[in-house]
């Protein structure tokens, strides 16, 4: 049996493992405040060309979407996310424990287009019962959305031209950046995220790290006191410096977009072979994540050999699912999955 | 220039100005402690067939949608209601400043079927990955709905069948009760209610009192302390014997029932008009609410004439608005109004 | 048996019900949008000496200061108070369901010293913990207080200075301000609490009005889309003009502070009649509630003749209760309770 | 220079680090669904007697105790705290932000006595105003508390009873648990804190583990759906098996408890020193933390030698500080330090 359900089921990439037990018995300052963590900050900042930056490390994804969002709204405002949208969807409603509502918009493969919210931004603020309504207050988007696909450069751009030309922030949820930035089809980078968001975070869990997520907030002065937040969040890690061992360990040498290429790779030849066998996918897999539409029968002859992540069930019976791969999946699991599979 | 823009516009019925100037200068106990406000919540339960019910007197409809949510749900839990739910539109958040997310489905004419709740909440049930989302738990309804359309019985009774086979609350928004229980096309009634809701209101201020709403449930068990939550929520009045008094006469005689046809009526009448004058309306006009669909120049020849709710532009240009009477409208208003308008 | 419950126990002043009914099915703009509230906002701006305040009427005081604190304060602040504060003990956690802590600090007779709030303030800054601390981010004060008394205007001067160096919000609850305005010991005027406070309320319920307090916000500028914050806390009231119509009665011929005279003119004979019966009272009386503090028996005594509010039970086994008289105070009830008392 | 800041400096105990090493490329399930986790649960659950118990496993500190106890509440309830209590003072208003007020009560060297809280609930039960007021829905302590001191076996079962009595729940928060249980005046077991406790949790961040601490249910049923409520709070850690495997760690073979002995021989040979070279404590050092009361000559001479954390800054000028060592100081280290004070 193969396991493709997702693309946080090992650990950490050995690198970190072995600065961890160099690091372990010497003594850190707590909260990240620690000469390891600047370190980390530092190449961020730089790998981000954003040297102004405020870096914040937290430990998980649903938490830093739920802490920054709380930090970039006031009480009277939502934030704009497509309707497949991780933060409206998984989790749990966190952004609403936080007091916020969650303006769900259509989708294009999980993309929101500039174009959709120009036109829910500019409606809300031509309609006349608008003080009675949720002010759109930021935008979040995902990148690879998902459904693993990608914003070009030029959609980013047209969505921060946007949201600038109506003073909303855009935040992107980068949990999987790095198996965007190292997908052969994606032509934005660090330093266009930085340019073009007003806050996003790194996604260490699912790229390299056993856990922890790096926010970047370009212009530091935006969000006072976000320290406080975090902590109030309960997203304040004691021993901080091991989220910044995590991200300086994937920030030097530019490990973290090498090792992402392991996950692409392996990514596209297993859709390869998928669909040579015959297995219809409604999105272009575009990263690691490749979803497959499945009639009953398939999806039973899928299972024999692997598992995954069930998505939706089609109201004609058949359904989405999900398999992942991650800088760790090894191509030769690949190649014995689909020898299995029998097909040609 | 007549003005049909809302319900609200006057103030109340004059039974109740009369009263409150022969009671203003006695002395009554605070917060609904009073005899007044004991004999308005008797009248309510024998109005309701519920004489165990437990009543509350609010003072307005999002205020009471708010209170009543967050006292029903738990932290994971959210309500599910139709997408053009009030408290999905036009409450500015409340229900999510509560911390709740407010799950939106797919309306017919503003009513949300018990065959969508069910699939809904079963296909939720079955997913593999509910426990990473928001848990359905409770329903929201209008009766009548925003769109001044109806609940039949039937439907009522499937719903309330749905939620209770689920164990999941029904709540039902009575912002305008009075017009759907004083509507030709009704086959409900309060013992209806009663008997189908867990918890509901009726509403007072767009039904002939100045202010105020009375929330019914029917078990008075179900929720411990909820008058602490109402204070809690800024819903509490200090001189809750004004709402008490209110109620109190409305619910004398049948007062409520019966000014809430004069509402229906004028409606009634003005949608002849207006359709006979070849105005055309996206929802039949079921009680004191009626919508039109208007290109730009049929808006501009209504707008000489008369105020009203804008509610939508459409995609084509054209414009869904709507045109409320209420208890206090003259018929005499209306005809001048069609006579204005020009047409046979 | 006299009732000196408290200062809500009737209803409004007669000029305000005949205006009602004068208005009554005239028809008016919703939600304050209409030229009555315009009208009491231009009095309340006048009376305030404020021209370009931004004013809010809302129905009551707990509502209107959760929303208040709500709109004032970031995610990672909370609101300094005495610990006596009404927001600290008698509002339900208000505050606190606003996701704000309440800082409660030691009172003097109710008063907040502007000494205390900059010791705590300037300690909380000095902290080396204070990134994991709530941050002190308004200061709440009641005037008069919860206890009746009063702050001079060199307390609150000094206040508003100790504030104002820290760029720290001074925001004033008046729930009962008309009696203290009134009061002979009191040497401020609304000219004070404008140039002073940078948020304060008028309080309607327990001076004059049926219901109603009436935000000002001196600088307008200050709480962006307040409006919008007001619907989703639920404040809002349809029938805006109901309140309006109040506040523009008090504030026509200085109505507020003429009959808040009667209010302390009666607690005053009250208070005098009461210390010559030998009932000892831990705070002056200054306005119009007094408070006594009862051993057993005198409680006893007490309760035959009246109907007062319980406060606190102390460690002796003696009773601090509440006796309030209110502007619809008759002098004769007063005579004819003294008299009852039996005392020379 | 020695570091005595915190309890949290170093990283996890050598067998956790190996054993992550062994477990990195092996693929686990996701969200603390796996056989470590599974294991880890068993182990805790037979270390505590407490066949049935729940577990969960979260991350940090602030965050545990803000999703529990937003879990036991309702609205209209407050948790019961000593005013010194974490969740009162350092964890910046996680608790309010769920909606929910501290209910702060005096201490006695951090303690909070059962009397106390009896004292407390009864008198808000016989409060004529309690409907107004928050209702105290749980009591929060920490053993060992906010002051390194310890609840002696008859003082939580003191407290049990009394929480019992009013159908009250207890929550332990034991973030420091080990180094009570090692603590030679300790005479309660984990058995007795799954006995006496309706929640509690074993912290495993600052003793001996990375990250970590598990709750504890012992009565399974008692919260509904709290793995929801776990990811809502952003507290769910994608790979959970990292929790597991520590947990697991430290109860194979008593290893918690073993190294914990460690921290408190450290903070006794430490206490001692100290005491000998004249520095004061306001409070007996129980466990691993040990408070100093310095006047500014010493806490100078002090600040030569070692780091430590400030705690408050007394009107006298004063300080206290707190210095604490854990299972990984080395006794070498603390006979170091003290030569190096240069007292006999």
């Amino acid at each position: 049996m193969h396991h493709f359900d997702s693309d946080y089921m090992e650990g950490a990439h050995p690198a970190i493992l072995e600065r961890m037990a160099a690091e372990n018995f010497a003594k850190h300052d707590g909260y990240g405040c620690d000469p390891i963590c600047d370190s980390a900050r530092r190449r961020i900042r730089e790998a981000c060309g954003a040297p102004d930056a405020e870096i914040h490390l937290l430990t998980g994804g649903t938490q830093t979407n739920a802490t920054m969002i709380k930090a970039l709204l006031r009480p009277y405002e939502g934030v704009v996310a497509a309707d497949t949208g991780h933060i409206n969807v998984h989790e749990a409603g966190a952004v609403e424990a936080t007091g916020h509502k969650v303006l769900a918009l259509p989708h294009t493969d999980g993309r929101l287009a500039a174009d959709t919210v120009a036109r829910c931004v500019d409606a809300f603020l031509a309609d006349g019962n608008r003080d009675h309504m949720v002010w759109p207050g930021m935008v979040y988007i995902s990148q690879p959305t998902e459904y693993g696909t990608l914003y070009s450069l030029a959609e980013l751009e047209a969505l921060s031209r946007v949201c600038r030309d109506r003073a909303i922030p855009l935040y992107m949820d980068g949990a999987r950046l790095a198996y965007a930035l190292a997908a052969p089809a994606c032509d934005m980078t660090l330093h266009d995220a930085a340019r073009l968001c007003d806050a996003f975070y790194i996604g260490g869990t699912k790229c390299g790290a056993l856990l922890g997520e790096a926010v970047v907030i370009p212009r530091a002065v935006m969000i006072p006191h976000l320290f406080t937040t975090v902590k109030q969040q309960g997203a304040l890690l004691a021993k901080g410096w091991v989220l910044g061992l995590q991200f300086d360990t994937l920030f030097t040498d530019g490990l973290y977009l090498k090792i992402a290429r392991q996950g692409i790779d392996t990514a596209r030849r297993l859709a390869e072979g998928l669909a040579a066998a015959g297995y219809g996918t409604p999105f272009k897999p575009e990263t690691n994540q490749i979803f497959l539409r499945l009639p009953p029968e398939r999806l039973q002859e899928l299972s024999a050999h692997a598992t995954f992540s069930p998505w939706e069930t089609l109201d004609d019976g058949s359904s989405i699912v999900r398999l992942a791969t991650s800088w760790a999946t090894d191509m030769k699991e690949i190649e014995a999955f689909l020898d299995e599979l029998g097909h040609p």
